[in-house]
């Protein structure tokens, strides 16, 4: 039978990324809890109904949906926000607020397969449920950068905006929800031309598209000067007036915390989700096109999936993209690297102390592989150097009588008669 | 808009539930380190073909199995054991043996839901690839007995037998093996009578029909016993005998490992997946009909996915029945408490320093939340109350002045003014 292959966008990680992830996973939790949130688990299968409401066009046509065996549309969750909006909708309905919630896990969208883009991967997700204040945005963005300092991530920028600009403008216009839906769609792949186009076939007045177009533009890292510029290109445009000044005042509130972020603020920057009301931000490294993770504000969700009217932010960090980032920066992980152990006996009859010993090391916090192949010593110490083991306890008939065995230092070379007890002082000693 | 619903049979864990869960998958990671189990991460999503290979038709008929958008049948895993043989045929072909591989995740399973069953459930799960050797088994039996012990349980029962008992004698009066397979499912389900019938049906000799009524009988707690009734059945019976030697053998060597481990034998016992060759076995606590976990010996499968033959062994704990497990027996978990800190900022122009203030405590590894909904200090303080919040930090103008705040210990209820840069030293104590 030929070999079985691995489903094409799929992945497996070998243990050196699979360590790396479940470092980044560590760093998530311990972030979260540092600012106060409680993880949750919610299922990776999920009504096609609850992802696909407000996912927006692009996303929802790459859901891996399907009908379950009971005739259910179901789906594949390509991001947390609905789940966590479900149940806060439901189960967590009468909690009282702020909610801090995390949760980390894998998701699923059937892009095409390119670097660090596959089609299941992995975030750790944050949602801030309940408070509308600017305090609750810049603790998004404070948070965000605390991980990818844990992880030891370099030159990190932080690209931000806010839908409210845009949109706000559009709104006063009375341009379509449906039409501002594609418009920002268009504006999140920069194909700004477009969708100015369509801004264009919605018959603003020539003024708007003139500020539309300069607004578009406006990017920068000094962010005063493009907070200024943003803010004398909104005038008289009430609601995009409150976007760029609730903007400006998150800004301020991170830049007051005294916590160093590089931000690059972008008006004309827009996300693949709908549900987006306020401040949105990805993170970049200079190494990498696609963005380590991103946020944003999303005051209506909630109440759009039945909840009660509840204002929410929040960020989901790649956890695979970071590894990625890792990677290219050379990032190395700060882990206290434990000595290891293998327990070999000299001949059959012995094995059965061999798990003795080696139950009783495990017993004392030692890592310890048992040699399970039958092979002779010289053999499996081969085995034991070859995989970077740090001692061989070689368990014979006559050091056994005298309650000891034979310690072999693989890295100096040398080994001498120990007793079985002093074995673990030996090796943490 | 009506609230949207989860899908049945799936489930969320709230924090408390999550925080079980990430437990008792931190303790069953610490385990395959002191065993030498190395993690690696395969993906939920793994084509039909390869799952469905040797899963056996009762878990077969209950994968979700659909297409994807590129037109592959696909399914969610329903176990972990064939991504892990297809790795070891494929991208780890190469790799020296013994392999000793970790990985944890979710599955599924369309089963009927009912306690303690959902059709997306999470597992731990070890293989030892690469040796034939009754030690081999033994470890895996050491190692989620280890696991056991490491979350706390108590009164856990090893259900153990081998495959290789009824297969053996089956084998050697030449029933099929399609015929063998509808056998060990219906023993599985504890359909005896059912599977004796098949077994009449296929023609088999009187004497061995009475030997095999038998044979389903023998179980018990005492192992030597239960040995050798089966040792005494089995007798002629040239595979049948083998295996019971190795079932012995396996068992011999956990005894003399000092683990003390409570066996009941069984030999009629069987287990849903069909690739199993040898011994297999289940974890039962008294306060639940469904097993903890489960594993065994496949020898066959690598070869079969087109590997290398490749002997191999392993056990799959379940978490979430652990965490009902524990739930019942009221196990307690042995987490380190820290202490929590809300920084409340007297007044909205002070929001900047109570940011900056959480900031520098959180560089110092303290809980902090902030408050995020701009509300009085009274009203933040009977939050932090209700949140079970060890220490207040009220921001203020005057205290600031001498680089200080007030502290308030939510416990004892008495407060003081403490310079900023004590509060760390503390809370710590």
């Amino acid at each position: 039978m030929p070999a079985f292959r691995r489903v094409r966008g799929m992945r497996d990680f070998k243990p050196r990324e699979a360590r790396m992830m479940k470092y980044i996973e560590g760093k998530a939790r311990r972030v979260a809890q540092l600012y106060g949130y409680r993880e949750i688990i919610t299922p990776v299968l999920e009504s096609y109904e609850l992802l696909a409401a407000k996912a927006g066009e692009e996303i929802r046509s790459r859901m891996y949906a399907f009908k379950d065996l009971g005739g259910r549309k179901v789906a594949l969750r390509p991001e947390f926000t609905a789940s966590m909006a479900r149940l806060v909708a439901t189960t967590l309905r009468n909690e009282p607020k702020p909610l801090r919630m995390f949760c980390v896990g894998s998701l699923y969208r059937y892009d095409e397969p390119q670097q660090g883009r596959f089609r299941e991967f992995w975030q750790s997700n944050y949602e801030l449920m309940g408070s509308n204040k600017p305090e609750a945005d810049a603790e998004i963005l404070m948070l965000t950068n605390s991980l990818m300092k844990a992880v030891g991530l370099k030159n990190y920028v932080f690209k931000v905006g806010h839908v409210g600009v845009l949109r706000g403008i559009l709104s006063q216009k009375k341009v379509e929800d449906e039409v501002q839906n594609r418009i920002m769609q268009l504006m999140d792949k920069k194909h700004y031309d477009d969708a100015l186009g369509l801004v264009e076939e919605a018959r603003v007045s020539e003024k708007c598209l003139a500020t539309l177009r300069k607004l578009v533009k406006v990017r920068g890292t000094k962010v005063h000067k493009a907070m200024s510029e943003m803010e004398g290109l909104v005038e008289g445009y009430e609601r995009a007036g409150f976007a760029v000044r609730n903007l400006r005042e998150i800004l301020e509130l991170v830049s007051e915390s005294g916590q160093k972020i590089d931000i690059t603020v972008e008006a004309g920057f827009a996300r693949g989700l709908e549900y987006y009301t306020g401040m949105i931000f990805e993170i970049y490294v200079p190494e990498m096109d696609i963005a380590l993770g991103g946020g944003g504000r999303y005051d209506k969700l909630i109440e759009l999936f039945g909840g009660e009217p509840t204002p929410a932010v929040g960020v989901a960090p790649g956890t695979d993209r970071i590894m990625l980032a890792m990677l290219k920066q050379k990032t190395s992980l700060r882990i206290k690297e434990e000595k290891t152990v293998m327990v070999i006996p000299i001949k059959e009859e012995l094995k059965g102390e061999a798990l003795k010993i080696s139950r009783t090391l495990r017993d004392e916090g030692i890592l310890v592989e048992v040699e399970v192949m039958g092979r002779k010593v010289a053999k499996a110490l081969e085995d034991a150097d070859r995989r970077n083991i740090d001692y061989a306890v070689i368990v014979g008939e006559r050091e056994l009588k005298e309650k000891a065995v034979v310690i072999r230092n693989l890295k100096k070379r040398d080994q001498k008669t120990v007793k079985i007890k002093r074995i673990t002082e030996m090796i943490k000693g």
